[in-house]
């Protein structure tokens, strides 16, 4: 037995989407059906199906930012019950028994977790993600979603959203620091918002100006353009805190520079090829140069809370299941501000092919 | 009025050391004269002094881990008297003002500190080291040698023992922890021993296995040899904590693989050359790549009461003022376990040329 839902689907990297029936899992005791009310398109989606990152397992649906509301639920679940908003990001499953796990860091699971598509599960089937009317996932893996945000607002916080909150709250950005965030994208406009709603002075640093009043209404301080020859040297020493968004090389030391004694750059942007570090920027002012991916599901609770509370959350345009390819087009050129996310409820009037 | 005293000196970077008068300034309100009892030979002396970074300011004497005695105060100094057993690094004043000073980090100090040698002092001399009988310096510069530890094995801790000992400090190191650390000469013998000290399991990685037995007596578990070509395959994901002593290119990616998840790779090694590294083996894990210079006086201090406290010290030989030419070239040939140190008692029968 299984539940047949519909779904986009490609059937390879160059079809385009269609929506075809899917079969989710009967739910085991600890899984919870979730009836989608929209799903975020995220780049990995397109880097994925695409196969920029390997072959990909077609047939597929992708979609790993899902926002819904719990319509059944297995015989052992206790947490979860019909009607509940919740949210499921980047991960369906993991070990739950490593140290990484047992201390809230499924996404660092020492066994590998179970991506939300493109992955091996449990039963040796590959996972298909968000872009459908319903998923089914195992119960710890689900996130609350508070009431104040909305489910097409909430579905880009489960990956950009954590991916950006997880380096931020792990080095304690606080009240007062300056922040920097390289970039803004997805990833770089909830940066802003969450740095900004922490307290910190928050400074965007991008080629040109030609984002900074968008900028300014996500909570930034200012933009700072660093094409400017000057911009390196006018800023040396002045942040405690980089969050790195940008997937293209940059130049590591002249960043270093930018940063405080004991300041930290945060890489949540990989770029393909190496990047060069001179040891002597590190060394000189003990600087921390590291990486994040996405967060553990605790921590992706907070983030959605923390969101609540300060009333963030993604800036988003919707559209219907019919412009997913064209979305593709357009994420690709960089001209989208700052998210798009699939409504759902599309598929109602749609025909299965 | 000036002191003066007799010192090791070179006038060129290929001249031979020489004993000269050099002239000790008064001591100031706030300044400590010390009468020194050993000085540590660092290869950071070699460097300088062999204008390898850059044309030293000649005539110099060099020397920045001191052990003495203080033999007088000026009328201002209240925390230190005659008789004290006292030490000095490698800093001798910083502003004492900005964030870094205040927070006691006077070793990443904003206006920039002053080196215990070839350094701009702050009334326009340039500094001269602790190859000599006498040094006069601000007594904020001075930490206290518990009782427990010889002048000559307290000498080296100054520099080599601090250097390893504040990122362990930062980061925690603590019962359990399995640490790594590259390279096992000046650097890497004091860190094993003040690793093990906090209780971690301690494992040397060295090219070979032959110096597999001083390790143990150190203080580590085990020595591996990285030259095996599985080496970085069979101990992937295993050290909290990684403790790069190494002056030469490693290959970083490699070594962060090493790592947990979370973990830490310090370095306290400088190569010249840039390094390549791998954002993704960053992100993947959430990797920490970070350096550290000596530490500030606070943790000096704190150093030296956990070396009295564990009865650690560094591994010395000692050597008198005629030997210093040939010690250096037993240092660059990787010829010493683990520090030279000169006894400054035999001042006392030279001649001042």
């Amino acid at each position: 037995m299984s539940i047949p839902v519909k779904a986009l689907q490609k059937t390879g990297p160059d079809a385009p989407f269609e929506v075809k029936i899917i079969e989710r899992r009967d739910p085991r005791a600890d899984d919870v059906v979730i009836d989608i009310k929209a799903a975020g398109i995220c780049h990995s989606d397109i880097h994925t199906i695409r196969n920029e990152w390997g072959e990909a397992h077609f047939p597929l649906t992708v979609g790993h930012e899902i926002a819904g509301v719990v319509s059944a639920v297995g015989t052992g679940v206790t947490k979860w019950k019909v009607g509940d908003r919740v949210g499921v990001g980047c991960m369906v499953n993991s070990c739950g028994e490593c140290e990484q796990c047992v201390a809230g860091f499924e996404n660092y699971c020492l066994r590998g977790n179970v991506g939300t598509y493109n992955s091996d599960d449990v039963d040796g089937s590959i996972t298909q993600g968000g872009y459908a009317e319903k998923v089914v996932v195992n119960e710890r893996f689900l996130c609350s979603i508070p009431e104040e945000i909305d489910f097409a607002v909430a579905a880009p916080l489960l990956c950009a959203g954590i991916t950006s909150y997880s380096p931020i709250a792990r080095w304690n950005v606080k009240e007062g620091d300056k922040v920097a965030v390289m970039g803004l994208g997805g990833l770089g406009h909830m940066g802003v918002q969450i740095a900004a709603a922490k307290g910190a002075d928050v400074t965007v640093l991008s080629r040109s100006l030609r984002k900074a009043e968008l900028a300014k209404e996500l909570g930034a301080a200012r933009t700072l353009a660093t094409a400017d020859d000057s911009f390196f040297e006018e800023h040396a020493g002045e942040f405690d805190f980089i969050l790195n968004t940008i997937s293209a090389s940059i130049p590591v030391n002249k960043y270093l520079g930018l940063l405080k004694p004991q300041g930290v750059m945060a890489v949540v942007g990989l770029p393909p090829e190496q990047q060069s570090v001179g040891f002597g920027n590190l060394i000189s002012g003990s600087k921390v140069l590291t990486g994040s991916n996405i967060g553990g599901i605790r921590e992706t609770q907070e983030m959605l809370d923390f969101c609540a509370q300060h009333g963030l959350g993604a800036m988003i345009e919707t559209i219907g299941i019919n412009d997913v390819d064209a979305a593709y087009d357009r994420v690709v050129a960089g001209d989208v501000q700052f998210r798009v996310v699939i409504d759902t409820a599309s598929f109602a009037e749609a025909e299965a092919v």
